[in-house]
């Protein structure tokens, strides 16, 4: 079976376009973002919306829980989507819920959403105290069960320590190196070299604002970036997590930004002038932009097997190990 | 592989002596009850509490999701637990809920416990309209993704009702005939036939409040009840829901009856003069029963084969066949 394609992260407006952009695209699996700051009960709703897409799209897309079920997808031309949270609020205050979001099909959880979390810390807080207590037995419940750390939008002190907690590799699934373009997003070679060195994953990301010269970056220039990440980690740590947020109305970015925690209005990395999304690069606009990246994966000297790892087979092998209780 | 020995209901206050004497007697699955006032959220406490149990007595319990875990258990020498609710008050008023208990392993959902409910009516309400317009959808989304209708305390139209309208067989998991035991709680034989003749199961329960002479009830006299019934229903039909409370305070049983809908005291089938669980038989006073009844059903005339039907084989075929999408 050819390697597939995986996704480590989207946040579109879902549509049956989308779902065949994928298809056309070969996308072979992605992990969704379920929740930003919403409760547990408010979560359900989400997951009870997928359930709908689920049903009415059954020929596109269905709920993936391991690994198998990318093979699974590649084999009968469908995509397989995992859940996953970018902030641990849908498990409240209660860790007996990591186990119930698990049984849903949850598969990534971040330990905090750019604020302090009851977990960690997020990347824009001034100050950084590192993972709290119930942060590390939240940690040691995921490990037991098979959910994911993600600390994608986590400030690094707290990332150190969750890749050194962690029993099990860990994942940041989308961001780029602060070596490459410096922003509050992007993370310090210390932590992709720990993350590496664990056995962790990196989803490079597409956002805007995570990229050199934003939506004016290039696809060289961004290929380039991996190679040379490549170089620093190796290739198996590495793999996309685009953060696509396709057709959202920039209220999305606003409540990902402010959920109900300020009465005043944070532009996270906007500001007042470009309070909104930021185009995408013209080369990934959707899905269909994987291909283009596999073709500048190309250009930038990456033998076949290589970009293979980088466009999904990195994840499969990630997901394969991480979905179950340990050694499952 | 023998025929399993399967109680369709029980609520016990579960402790690990209770999952001992499970094994002790050879019951390989048992339905329990996981909610009859709660939300879905106090629904989801509960299963929590229930995942701290599997997880310390590994060695005894575990979570059944279809038939197959039957087998399993009777392989692995443990018991499979299959989750049920009492009351459809878990699913709100949002149908999306009835995919999400099932993912989360809800099998079995009465639609009305003794009073009206959102879907149906209860068999304690003066007059019983039948299913309501959230009852018949909720049963459709129910025969989809296979959440069995419970009907064992709703009133008879709404029984009726729910037999003809369900695109699948469904239960009365804890109930007896009228005809033996004239009770509010207990099935009049236009119920137990219609039920039967659509491939239903009735589970006979050992409740004292449904049984002839109550807490003084025989074996002899039970067993008796159960050859008359297969007389009448046929025998593949007919199992065992035991409807054990093992070791609860009474305080259980008023919340039962009462839930929050009351400020006085409602008494069920108990009274003042009775208001708490009344004392099992002798010969059932624990999961250890279920080999005395066994033995009473030779003794009024079974054939061995027709006893393990009773004992579990049943519930087998009807676990086998419910609790996935239909032809699963």
């Amino acid at each position: 079976m050819a390697t597939p394609t995986i996704d480590g992260l989207q946040y579109s407006n879902w549509s049956e376009e989308i779902f065949r952009e994928m298809r056309a695209a070969g996308v072979d699996a992605v992990h969704v973002t379920i929740a930003y700051h919403e409760t547990f009960r408010e979560m359900v709703l989400r997951l009870e919306e997928w359930n709908v897409r689920f049903e009415r799209h059954a020929e596109l897309i269905f709920l993936g829980r391991g690994g198998d079920d990318v093979r699974r997808a590649q084999q009968e031309g469908r995509t397989a989507i995992f859940f996953g949270f970018q902030n641990p609020s849908p498990i409240e205050d209660d860790i007996g819920l990591i186990e119930i979001v698990h049984s849903l099909g949850v598969r990534f959880m971040q330990l905090s959403y750019n604020n302090q979390s009851l977990l960690a810390t997020g990347c824009y807080e001034d100050n950084d105290p590192g993972l709290t207590r119930f942060g590390k037995q939240a940690i040691a419940e995921m490990n037991r069960v098979g959910l994911v750390v993600d600390m994608s939008h986590s400030a690094d002190r707290s990332t150190l320590e969750a890749i050194s907690h962690s029993q099990r590799p860990i994942a940041i699934t989308h961001a780029n190196p602060a070596l490459w373009h410096p922003a509050r997003r992007n993370k310090p070679h210390e932590v992709l070299a720990a993350l590496a060195s664990s056995g962790g994953m990196l989803g490079f990301s597409l956002y805007p604002h995570h990229l050199a010269d934003g939506s004016n970056c290039t696809l060289a220039s961004f290929c380039q970036m991996i190679a040379d990440s490549a170089e620093r980690y190796g290739v198996d740590h590495l793999g996309i997590g685009s953060d696509l947020c396709q057709n959202q109305p920039d209220s999305v970015v606003t409540w990902m930004r402010n959920g109900r925690w300020t009465k005043q209005t944070d532009y996270g990395e906007g500001n007042p002038a470009n309070p909104g999304f930021p185009p995408q690069p013209s080369w990934f606009q959707s899905n269909l932009g994987f291909r283009v990246i596999a073709d500048g994966l190309t250009q930038v000297g990456f033998a076949e097997n290589e970009r293979a790892a980088i466009m999904g087979g990195n994840w499969q092998r990630f997901f394969d190990h991480s979905f179950g209780p340990p050694g499952s």
